[in-house]
């Protein structure tokens, strides 16, 4: 049974991916309303597919050109194996699908939820959270599925090959780091694309209809209202699958990657041996993974409302149930694997230490809690400083009266500021969980925090199926409170979706430092100095990589933007009726602008990401490219919770509007001067939010993940380095002899270099005696 | 002769005072205008005095408190001196005295500049360009001055006390780090006190004034036309006099700490000689320093122009031919001097590296060509981005034809991409100069960059003195012709002030960068590791402050802003007349509010940058510290750069509506909705350019210094460590004996540790043979 033991998450994930077959099918089988409600529901859909198809005609070019790279490494290196190539092409294929199936069912349920909310709002929870629940388990059982059985083929095929476990081990994993790779460069150009394609539409269609026209959000009239729609599929639901699949998927591998390191180490004198194939470190972040997505879908039976008058609160509460049972049983059940699959202690050696430290497995434990307890914590800060009603985002209201300048300052200043907290609470996860458990614990940690994927993504995915519904409401014409109701669901999507955000970009910088310590591991470096000017030089490079990101994702969404201001112009002043609503507006081209812009915009810091740690690699060496990836996770977490955080407040700023806020002792509402500017701030904040903010996640993973993919390649794990580095074990252990057994006699040979006539000459002089009279010597030496 | 040329930079720094004294004396023989011109300079003057004094009175608190924790440290720890402590004041109050002699001239030669403005455009470059020049002569004989009586009297007091030379040098050289502290220190509080003061004013004033009751900027009748007025003054002229105070003696102060290590380094096997009392490569960068002095004086007399009609071309030329003179005659006397100061060759012990390096001096030379031509084509970067004309300005302003929302994302996006180039540059110089001549070379490319400080200064002063001089003649409502000619003079000091900026940021990172180097030497610590997870926790602690700074500084000018605001509507309501211009405004209660505000606000964001390093050091120690101080520097830069050049695109972006600018085909004027929104994103870019932006310079440096004079508490340079200093260059020599001699014949004993019921077990076995014959058996073991 226990070898078996990688059979447990292979059935968690087929487990996962029935469930989510029969929750499909039962979305489906839900009302879909009247005929034009279905026949909005399908234009969304369409224009989603084609994005999404001309998407992927894109991304083939791009995995093709990656293939071939990739076999080509793994031709030259001799300890890497072309099966990379496989395990690249199938993640790439998985985090597509799992974007696929996430957009499908959004754009059946959105409708059905609009039509389960015409009776209930009960029924429209159900519907909405069921479409999210397809989603989050599709990608969780994706994901787990892809990682177990690629790492069950590579054991099968590498394993027992002449070579040490831990050699073997490495090649397996060097492998299976093309699934992730796949899955990472997929999810970034989703992201990008999805957000670019989202933001323009958006606040194209704002610009013209609700400004210039004067209609209503998601009036039918605006040719542009479609690819608002498909917008909110591509950029939220869509992109977001992607990029929870491939931080799933990183951070599995990466926990893995460390766990062959702990059977390094414990392998010193005799080979690690337990009853899991001796692999127990590895195996236990993708059982743990496993046992997320039987705790997800426990979760999810719980949230559900009775009331049909249910208030914010209540659903809120509802999805905070189902995610705390989730969380807390796979914590229990990691507290057993813990026990039952780790050896009692373990030997670590620590980073700059010489000697073996016994780290009794509980604190691994520990670890995750930690990982756990700190994602929280950041998810609070974040929803301090982006909720309604909180001091963040009345400052920014506040600040609204005199202005759309003063808006944008004050909601800059809560950006940057609400890195304050986020910041320390990180960096304590980081400081305890590796205090605790060595890099394994930071892994673990962060395996911790994404182990209810599937949970956390039914969450944040039904909030934009929510949203859409209303848009299917308005368009549709239906009573008002209809929308009444998926407003209440919209409103708390909003909330959990800024809160996810904060998970999200703590356990990508987890990922990616757990990535980092990989990559240390693999290149065989000793550590990342800084102090080395090239190392230096480099981290500079990869702080300003998500600014400049950021500022290219930016730049895409306003010229965008401006061809769809222009668009829906030219259609409102050729298209004869078109605004008394007998024309017809040409959906279609709208879409297209939006579909065009995105895929050409994508490219360059798509690029940008994946090619610079490439070239500082080969150019520079291995530690350069590591002072590069700590350049980048630190810059980008910084821009990631800023972006967020200010886009999220600005929002929020200007929904206060809605119910009327208190300016100066006057009650001041939509349409006032101080809205107007919360507009503004909010359009800014737009593209921070939902386009370059969220990337940043996926590039740093993606920075620490090419890294890991070109490590052999820096003199990394090959034969001949493994040696190197096995000569420095050996001269290490030397010379903590020559400080311990120098009691009794030392020998030391003082070589000094001089230059003369600008050449180096070298002469050696010996010394024996004690170490007392060696150290007298020397000091006399250095008089003469 | 030659022992003798620290007197050198000496008589340099004198004669330059006394160039100043004679400059001064000719500024203020000047006509200065009528009744009314008298008087509204006099406001400015002693408005400006005031917040000096109010300010001076806050920071004469601070230095008592950290004189005395400075006086503390020297008492604890044995090899430091308490001589630090009259150091550290005597820079705190040299840095006011440069801000004040800076600010007294620029308020004498406002209205002088406007009467002078009168007959002729030429007489009123030379008047405000003297001005200027006083500035730039003060702050860089005051600073050579300083730090090099204080070197005098410390190595007449230090050196030849029975240690080594680098020993007592290193004391020196901690006691003279007081003197920059002090500097720098007053620099942050002048500039963030200093930016909050001028943007409450300037903001405050636009808004109601303006906006709100529709009268000219400059307007006597505003009340809060003085506190702008003196708000430029107190901002941009006492401010950056301090600052650039600051960052000069740290420079040099960073390279003379470099310079010991390259004497430490050549004393290895016979203590370093030369003629110049044993210390030439620490005293060369004072003798540049000095020289620099000269350079400038003589570059200050090709400032001129001769023809009334000149254009912005013309007098940007005359100012481009003093500073290239200046900086050529300044890299000549380099040369020469680097040949007459450095032995020809210099053994250097590159980190990492067990084996000296042969460096010929003339490789240091090279480093300060890259300093410089690094900071030449980042200042033309800089340029670029801001510049009126060039694509980036363009593309704000076509942005600001859909309003307010996309010109700010325009100007952000700007400011972000403007980091690419500017960064790759910067680590260019990193690598270049480090590859030639080590940190030294790092350093002294640093120094080359600022060694013309006094002119640079004198450019950089010379714009708010011509801005004011426009705010006189509009508030004395002298001829068109009058505004037409100090306007042609404003903006080329816009230009040269961007530019200015872009020097700055390079300068200040490099000095940090130095400062770093110093600071890991002076702790003994084996560089930084950031695979450490401590150190990389701090890192990302690091990473956080500037961002957090930014926030603070930001957010203080929106609140004093607010209550200008309020404070200028009442008087507009109480005070009869005051619009028709009957009654007189009350100016000075505006100039209280932002001297209260200024003072009250800059004391959280200064005490975070000054205490946080601190707390870091003690609680973690010498290498997370150096974490920390990496992370500020790189998110530092970034933030600096991000902010100032988008403030600068935005300002120049609205400036472009003054000729009016064709957007669509449409020429577009003032006044247009363009034009408003392109006014928004300007006030957006005020706290940017002139608060926060700025003020990264200082927190950079600052926080590197502050590191350094604690370096001795953190187990830095006391006996002690020094002799653990000398063993583990022992032991690295044995090491590398064991590789070479390891032909013959070697021995080594492989400690294996193992854990038996928790307990660790350390085993010891004993190999002798060859190299080959341990590796074999070393293998076996490990299959074993």
């Amino acid at each position: 049974m226990e070898s078996n033991i990688i059979y447990v998450p292979i059935l968690m994930a087929i487990l996962g991916l029935i469930f989510m077959g029969i929750k499909a099918v039962w979305v489906k089988k839900q009302a879909a309303g009247n005929e034009k409600m279905q026949s909005i529901s399908k234009s969304i859909k369409e224009g989603a597919l084609a994005f999404l198809n001309a998407e992927y005609r894109l991304l083939v070019v791009f995995v093709i050109i990656a293939s071939i790279a990739l076999y080509t490494i793994s031709i030259i290196v001799p300890t890497t194996s072309w099966m990379i190539v496989p395990a690249f092409v199938i993640g790439a294929i998985f985090s597509a699908l799992a974007g696929n199936i996430g957009m499908r069912i959004a754009t059946e349920a959105n409708a059905r939820t609009t039509e389960a909310a015409k009776t209930s709002l009960p029924q429209a929870l159900k519907v909405s959270f069921g479409g999210g629940t397809v989603m989050g388990l599709g990608v969780a059982g994706l994901a787990v599925l892809g990682l177990s059985l690629f790492f069950l083929i590579f054991t099968g095929q590498f394993l027992g090959n002449g070579a040490s476990f831990y050699e073997n081990m490495t090649i397996v994993l060097e492998a299976l780091a093309g699934f992730s790779l796949g899955a990472e460069s997929i999810a970034l150009f989703a992201r990008v694309g999805g957000g670019i394609y989202t933001k323009a539409a958006d606040v194209g269609a704002d610009l013209v209809g609700k400004v210039e026209a004067g209609i209503p959000e998601d009036d039918p009239r605006n040719p542009a209202t479609i690819a608002d729609n498909v917008g909110d599929n591509v950029g939220d639901v869509a992109g977001m699958g992607a990029d929870l699949f491939g931080s799933y998927v990183a951070t599995v591998l990466a926990a893995m990657v460390l766990g062959n390191y702990v059977i390094r180490d414990m392998s010193f004198e005799t080979p690690f041996s337990d009853a899991f194939n001796n692999m127990g470190p590895i195996l236990l972040p993708l059982v743990i993974a496993g046992v997320g997505i039987l705790a997800s879908i426990i979760g999810t039976f719980l949230v559900k409302i009775s009331s049909n008058n249910a208030k914010e609160s209540q659903v809120q509460r509802a999805l905070d149930t189902g995610n705390w049972v989730a969380i807390v049983l796979t914590l229990i059940a990691s507290f057993f694997l813990i026990q039952y699959m780790l050896p009692e202690t373990m030997n670590m050696k620590f980073f700059g230490n010489s000697y073996m430290v016994a780290v009794p497995s509980m604190n691994v434990f520990w670890s995750a809690c930690i990982g756990l307890a700190v994602g929280a914590l950041i998810s609070y800060v974040t929803s301090f400083y982006t909720s309604l009603g909180k001091k963040p985002v009345l400052d920014i209201v506040q600040n609204s009266s005199t202005g759309a300048a003063t808006n944008i300052i004050a909601g800059l200043a809560v950006g940057m500021k609400s890195t304050f907290w986020s910041v320390l609470l990180f960096a304590a996860a980081i400081y305890g969980s590796y205090e605790l458990a060595g890099f394994y614990g930071v892994a673990l940690a962060a395996s911790a925090m994404m182990a209810t994927t599937a949970m956390q993504l039914a969450i944040d995915a039904f909030g934009p199926i929510a949203d859409n519904a209303g848009g299917v409401a308005e368009m549709s014409e239906l009573e008002p409170e209809v929308r009444e109701r998926t407003d209440i669901l919209d409103s708390v999507g909003n909330t959990t979706a800024a809160v996810g955000k904060g998970f999200a970009i703590a356990s990508a910088a987890l990922t990616a430092l757990a990535l980092f310590a990989a990559y240390v591991t693999f290149t065989g470096i000793d550590g990342i100095n800084i102090f080395k000017a090239d190392v230096l030089a480099a981290l500079f490079v990869g702080g300003m990589i998500p600014v400049v990101f950021s500022a290219l994702a930016m730049k895409s969404v306003g010229k965008a933007a401006m061809q769809m201001v222009q668009e829906v112009r030219r259609q409102f002043k050729e298209i004869p009726g078109i605004l008394e609503g007998t024309g017809t507006p040409e959906y279609g081209k709208c879409v297209a602008i939006s579909t065009k812009a995105a895929l050409r915009e994508m490219l360059l810091p798509g690029l940008l990401t994946i090619i610079t740690p490439i070239v500082i690699g080969l150019i520079f060496g291995a530690e350069p490219l590591g002072g590069y990836m700590a350049g980048v996770c630190v810059s980008g977490v910084m821009w990631a919770i800023f972006q967020n955080n200010a886009g999220g407040a600005w929002d929020n700023a200007k929904k206060s509007f809605e119910a009327g806020v208190k300016i100066n002792g006057e009650m001041t509402y939509k349409g006032s001067d101080a809205h107007k500017a919360a507009v503004t701030g909010d359009t800014v904040g737009d593209p921070f939010k939902d386009t370059s903010g969220p990337s940043m996640n996926i590039l740093i993973k993606l920075t620490c993940l090419v890294g890991l993919v070109i490590a052999p390649i820096l003199g990394g794990h090959s034969s001949e380095s493994m040696m190197a580095n096995s000569k420095e074990t050996l001269q290490k252990q030397i010379q903590v002899e020559m400080q311990s057994s120098a009691e009794v006699e030392a020998k030391a040979i003082i070589t000094t270099t001089k230059t003369v006539n600008g050449k180096v000459v070298t002469e050696e002089k010996v010394i024996e005696g004690t170490p007392e009279e060696i150290q007298e010597k020397v000091e006399e030496l250095k008089k003469e």
